[in-house]
């Protein structure tokens, strides 16, 4: 192993919570890193916005030269760990073009790519890896890449942003409304000062391009994710999911979708769903993160960890940089991109899922009759329906609630029916329109 | 991509429910294979102990020389799905030192090496991959060698035999008794004609060795595993540790044991275990197996799917398949077998655990306090304790039974613990000892 014995450079690009991890990891399991990969990894230097004194590491590592760090000499690898997208994307084609391996956690830059960086790195012949844009700790891209690259991918449901999971699960633990649960995800740590991105479903939609990128080896980018957010759920739907032994989750849903002539589309969506209690995913709860793989020859394959942290996050990408260090000293590479299979993106309205709807509606006879009447016309099959008095503070009968719970439909019909629902005399408010994800009919 | 324009030759070896399903994927999926490799693959031939016509598939790629088969030039890629040990062994090493990539699933013969097949593929430098050898479609192997490659695994635990989880789980839904359960699942398939290596935990045992071994970067084999089957659990096993909220599983475990100097041994043993209802491995039901694996940075992760069966098996084989085509293709290697820790096994009777200790005593004052001055005198302290009177048909009392639920202690300490209660005038019988895991204390 003459090769093993020359030391490999590694630069840091970032120092928060999974960069400072990720320098301790470097520092304290120096030996066994160098056991495994059959070379030493010597720490070249940490690039930061602004140096200073106090960050917990030598002070003469810190850099603010990020692009100069990148393409040092001395560096093999560069841990690219600061987000967002610029200066993210400019270091790492820095990087690669010095012929560096890259290991990012970037899952913004990664799911807005056409390809630039793969293509970069395929020029340099080196490694782009990214375990940690998705799911934290838990290893899904890799899974995806090599373990199943035998078998055809179905479809990926996750739940893989754990802010949104935190908030979902104290709604339904304590019946509080969002905007309370919000406030307490926000007041421990586990809400951003800003939470749009994670709310809005904007981090979900960018790893659910990732994951169906890889699943289908196809191009798609977080534009192409179909995305609602969570701010819309409100305490009723919590309770009324409850009642239909369903939890409320948000997930990021990849999957094939074959048309009549045989010929398939890639569908990939972020959206609040119904989950029954009894699926895998509904227990997920907390800032915990999961990942469902449905495979012809494999079936069902569950991931579960902790989807985010500073450590967690901190184990994914020392994992690449061992893969990374380890390919460099015994010669081999990454497996590259594929996007061989370019299918086409489905648009949202060609989607079939189950719905449920819950209506406000006049407290008369035959208003269920008309109700029922409008899924019909619009071919929206209806699987369970359900129907309660409603009562204001007084005790005083003011209408009706009637949920329903359809079969399969296209997301088109639904909407449809949903206006058509909305100009019946009978119906005063169409309060809620869920997906319903993780049963068969 | 001139290289990948030459097709790659595999060869089967055994056509059994795996093979079918491995030579069905090579046919059905070869133009998606050819893609993600960057070159055909072309089966050449499937060795088999007797040719006959009717194994559906055309007879010419039948044969019964498996040597020639496997040392033949056009073949790159020996994919070994015999089983048991020999001729596999001979065969893989045969394939290995005329330079083919071999992909098996062979879990004895990996569980038995003494680093022979791993060696030779090091000096062949060729590929040697078994993700299929531990819990069928779910990737393990590649997550404990490349994902974890750079965090400090500290504990892995999994359902890792169909077998015997679904009798425990058919034990647990119905109350049978474990022959009844057996019975049943001989009858659907579930368990083999002879249900030695399941039942025994043989099986189990092979796949604790190889976990412990990748884990631990240490060598372990099948013969260091402590190992205990589910044929003594009985029906009121079953009964009392659902009392205690818990299930019975049989667990392969395999952790880190600190001693009080610091230095480190590993520990791999294979026993019927209770676990708690709320543990994510209690909810692990039937055929499936599910991993879960400990880490100092990743914290806790599980994996879970399917263990068995033709096509969950062949998934995982394919991936192998696939990745090392890739690398024939794109140069590049598998990591190898990383021993460098070379960590003692721990003996049994230096793991710390805790026990479930179910007796029947005497129904007479200060029994209660007799046995408990037996477990305090060998320094096992107790964590929770119960008392029942017992009847007989007629109602008669006829005794007690007392059931003990200790903190950790060593099976040295507990061994002890339980000859002493044999020789208490006042205990009848030690009618079970269970160890309980997936608990802090």
């Amino acid at each position: 192993m003459t090769v093993g014995q020359r030391p490999l450079g590694v630069a840091v690009l970032g120092l928060g919570n999974v960069g400072t991890e990720v320098v301790r990891i470097l520092h304290e399991s120096a030996d066994d890193l160098a056991a495994r990969i059959g070379a030493p990894l010597e720490l070249r230097g940490i690039g930061v916005r602004r140096v200073a004194p106090d960050r917990g590491v030598p002070v003469d590592l810190l850099t603010e030269d990020i692009e100069g760090l990148s393409a040092r000499d001395d560096v093999d690898i560069v841990v690219e760990l600061m987000g967002p997208v610029e200066p993210a994307r400019r270091a790492i084609l820095t990087a690669l073009r010095h012929g560096k391996s890259v290991v990012t956690a970037n899952k913004a830059l990664l799911a807005q790519s056409t390809g630039e960086l793969s293509d970069a790195a395929e020029s340099a012949h080196v490694d782009l890896y990214f375990e940690a844009a998705v799911a934290g700790a838990i290893p899904v891209i890799r899974p995806l890449t090599q373990s199943l690259a035998g078998d055809r991918v179905l479809r990926v449901a996750g739940i893989v942003n754990g802010t949104t999971n935190y908030i979902l699960s104290a709604m339904a633990e304590t019946g509080a409304s969002y905007t309370d649960a919000l406030a307490d995800a926000s007041a421990l740590g586990y809400a951003e000062a800003d939470p749009t991105a994670d709310v809005e479903g904007y981090d979900a939609a960018a790893k659910a391009a990732i994951l169906a990128s890889i699943a289908f080896h196809t191009p798609v980018r977080a534009d192409d994710v179909y995305r609602e957010g969570i701010t819309k759920v409100s305490a009723d739907d919590v309770k009324s999911a409850h009642a239909l032994g369903c939890a409320i989750k948000l997930l990021s849903i990849c999957e094939r979708i074959t048309d009549a002539d045989g010929s398939e589309r890639v569908s990939a969506r972020v959206h609040p769903a119904l989950v029954p209690l009894t699926h895998p995913l509904a227990s997920v709860n907390g800032a915990f993160n999961a990942v469902v793989v449905e495979a012809a020859a494999a079936g069902r394959l569950m991931f579960y960890g902790q989807g985010a942290g500073g450590a967690p996050t901190a184990s994914a990408v020392m994992g690449d940089v061992v893969m990374a260090a380890r390919n460099r000293v015994q010669g081999g590479r990454a497996p590259r991109e594929s996007k061989y299979a370019q299918l086409p993106i489905a648009p949202i309205g060609v989607v079939p899922t189950r719905y449920y709807v819950s209506l406000h509606v006049s407290d008369r006879p035959g208003v269920l009759s008309t109700v029922a009447a409008e899924f019909a016309r619009h071919e929206v099959s209806i699987a369970e329906v359900r129907q309660e008095g409603m009562v204001d503070e007084d005790g005083q009968r003011i209408g009706a609630r009637i949920a329903v719970l359809t079969h399969r439909a296209t997301d088109a019909a639904l909407s449809e029916t949903v206006a058509a629902l909305k100009d019946l005399d009978v119906v005063s408010t169409v309060a809620s329109v869920l997906r319903m994800e993780g049963t068969e009919e």
